[in-house]
């Protein structure tokens, strides 16, 4: 399996590539109608950010190794996957403050499609006993930028990758790596990733990661529906402003709507690999959420019905854990104990359904899954799931 | 009215001009004796903050886009408007840390003539119970570089208007937009400005809004006078270093004189434009401070006496409010309401004067709006204006 | 002593050069040999971080105006001088957090061969009594970058000069500056550096520096020693991982060492001066740090055993006091007053050892300041050192 690759960091050799494009035209081995390009944007809150823009032909999406090797955006034809939020991005990490003290300094970064939260904690803040910041929301691997980022190409396949390393840690702290591929051949409808977190400390370490994979308007119009092949779900908390009953069902834009979550444990096959689907109202477009839920056991739906401006949008998390206090997970056996060199793998795929097709055929594979399964649905908050 | 305009930056189009300078010779439309000049300062804290120099013939200035379309320093001939801070900027709002635990971060990256503070709040920092920062000083404003920058020339006059909008705001909090215009004639003696603060969210929301303009030495020399049309004045707090008898004359540099703030409300025209005049001892030199206080009903003086090392300055800050907790200003209903996509204007100008004829005029001004009105002046301060 | 200077920043007079190499055939006046290169640093989080490389034909070592003009790196041959930190540097301040909230965030950017710990204070974090961070570990001035950065060839001697201004301060607060210029002559095996901390505030001011000159595997091997004409020595804290009788050695990685101070005071010569030895077990290689105590009084030995993966390291620390909490050391007198416009020089410098002799010579050196003085060695904290 050869493959042609092309460095663009590597901060330790000190290489640096500013701008590159790659096409059947400007480089061997690049196939016909794809394109790698990675350039950086400028002004802005996005001023610096360095991105990596690839189209199979058919699926296009954006890297951002200046956000932990987030991944922005992407499309497959008129299928738009990702959000808007209040923020308009990719915001530089310099500019958002991890140490806001009500610990939600995280949000004002957050416009992203896929955001991994993590590597040594995620979820709500964590704060000491005399109220100060403990542990932000969400981490800090989303605002930190990649230490070495590369694009291949398999000479055999024509299959692309981008791949980077994203290093979390200092003395006397933990000292965590994210190795990310996102892999994708030419015309494939979607992406896959595969990522490794490694303990690089010659001592015992712990990880938490969760994938917020991030949905809006239009892709989320009202009587939208997420098919997942329920095993058991609960409300995350008591009294929110959403019920648990229309969990798999999206409402129309609501002033006043507060986010809600609801947790969940999905069915699965023999290797661990689950999907849920979310999709339109008229079962026209979709986006396919594939993982292996052997290494992501948690499942977090996230729904917020605010308003459009106010940045509606629907969040699918699996995870290691759910996004409460990494203290209560950690009391749940929900954080990932990681020996001295020790590597987790995680792998998830994001496939886009353009036609009602590709719809009902994901459906199906998600029945598959369900089988004769009746879904546990709880009414109240699961006291092992949720700190009530 | 044809305008001819040229984008500089657009986020949401992904444009941005690195640099561009405008001149007759560069190109059309340009009036003689013109410059406009966008460029990017390198090196230092200033490192990466674009700039865009403005040389109407006679008047020259340089608005901040990186630092939230600031207004950083100007000049009509020989007089200088701005300060000398400790700090000399314009520094990068990444190295600016609005978290600082005393809530004074802010002044890190202060030395501007004119720099916003809003949008959500302004004034003195506000904590939490527990000692933790809610609000830190002057809020968030000033250190957001824009989302978008303009320039533009009118056809007809020749008017040169740099624009820009600035974007404050995020998921689950308020979501406000500062669209601000920078506006001046060829050869015209100064700018006016013409802002606009909109709610984008779906929800009410609320504003503060406060112009810090910033002057110093020469052009504020002992003896040097604030003249202005005093319906009411009243220091901000008691026991203070300086007392409210001499609040329009300005003293020589005083080393352990601390920051004394005196709080008044203005006359105005039928229209609700009202102004000040400094001037230098000598009634050779001056700026006035222009505003619709309509819009802008609160003003501060504030007397920074210290020595020129020490940033000898003093600020004439027309508000919405003044300058004290966002908590304690709600309390007194100096907080902006404002209805789901709503918008505010405000308006004010600044006019440099060069001579004594112009200093002369510019006073002349002010007393037909003080009229036969005799100035409130209040030895004490005001429990509806100050927290004591 | 003609000199020739190229100005690489000067931020009052709008002054940059992105990028410049010296030698011979480059420049006039640059004696064979040499090079001195300026560049930018891209990529990753050392993104935008300006480096200066010198080589002098023999020592090589890279000056970070980024970073407060700190120094990364040194070698000389095969004598590497500096560690394996957790953190791939150099990191660019705007990511360095100093304000996270348990007082640490200064380790987020910690890398360097030396790096100045001040200016305002240093040492351990100060809380205020609610918990909320007062002043961070090591202060400011590494994170700051540089106002002004020049290099400069002296005509006669050859000798190399990389000088700069790092500014600290803001309105209200104190306003300190260093000044620091990196000499060395063509060929000599080290550099020598005289800073200045001018207090340019119109008040009386104070100050604290430390130089935290950082080694690592492989020059400090097990078995490799510490030699230093002690004149008293005790540990910092009691109960520590390891003890005093073994301060002079160093052991092999030791997962679970925490990290041991020793604070001492060193014997000098009639000027001030004093040298300590750091030489591998082997005694072939080894760095001479001789500074001039009578500026610097305290000397703290940083030893941590951390495996290499977790970054085993010593420091070598001459410093104005004792790298306790800045309230502590005042109390004990350990804060340098300075005037309205004073200024305190500190002279250090670093000569590498490349072979046998060289370090014995430089034990010699040692040997000649301890004379026939015994070495104080306490086997518990000195109350007045130490806050126990």
């Amino acid at each position: 399996m050869a493959k042609r690759t092309w460095i663009l960091l590597d901060v330790e050799e000190d290489q640096y590539v500013d701008e590159i494009r790659l096409t059947s035209a400007d480089a061997d081995g690049v196939p016909e109608g794809i394109t790698i390009a990675k350039r950086r944007l400028r002004g802005g809150p996005r001023d610096g950010v360095d991105v990596v823009e690839v189209d199979n032909g058919a699926f296009r999406f954006t890297v951002v190794p200046t956000r932990g090797m987030g991944l922005w955006r992407a499309a497959l034809g008129a299928v738009h996957l990702g959000w808007q939020s209040p923020v308009v991005g990719p915001v530089h990490p310099a500019l958002v403050n991890l140490q806001q003290a009500d610990g939600l300094g995280w949000l004002t970064g957050f416009d992203e499609l896929l955001a991994r939260c993590g590597l040594w904690s995620n979820g709500a803040p964590v704060f000491n006993e005399n109220g100060t910041l403990r542990w932000g929301l969400h981490g800090r691997i989303q605002n930190t930028p990649a230490a070495k980022v590369h694009v291949a190409i398999d000479d055999a396949s024509g299959e692309i990758s981008v791949g980077g390393t994203v290093d979390e840690g200092y003395l006397y702290h933990h000292r965590l790596r994210l190795t990310t591929t996102y892999k994708t051949l030419p015309g494939e409808p979607g992406v896959r990733i595969v990522d490794e977190v490694t303990n690089l400390s010659d001592e015992p370490s712990q990880m938490q990661l969760l994938y917020h994979v991030n949905l809006g308007l239009p892709l989320v119009d009202p009587g939208s529906k997420l098919v997942a092949p329920v095993a058991r779900i609960a409300p995350r908390a008591a009294g929110e402003w959403e019920k648990i009953d229309t969990w798999d069902t999206y409402h129309p834009e609501t002033p006043g709507a507060g986010g809600v979550c609801f947790f969940a444990t999905l069915l699965a096959d023999a290797d661990g690999w689950t999907r849920t689907l979310l999709s339109n109202a008229a079962g026209t477009q979709g986006l396919s959420l594939k993982y292996n839920s052997a290494q992501l056991p948690c499942f977090t739906q996230w729904k917020n019905a605010q308003p459009a401006a106010n940045g509606y949008v629907t969040g699918l998390e699996p995870a290691t854990n759910y996004p409460s206090e990494r203290t209560f997970e950690e009391s749940k056996g929900r954080v990932v104990a990681l020996a001295p060199g020790e590597s987790r793998t995680f792998e998830l795929a994001l496939e886009a359904h353009a036609d009602a097709k590709s719809v009902a055929a994901a459906k199906q594979e998600v029945a598959k899954l369900q089988g004769s399964h009746k879904p546990e649905v709880l009414t109240d908050p699961d006291p092992d799931w949720s700190w009530v």
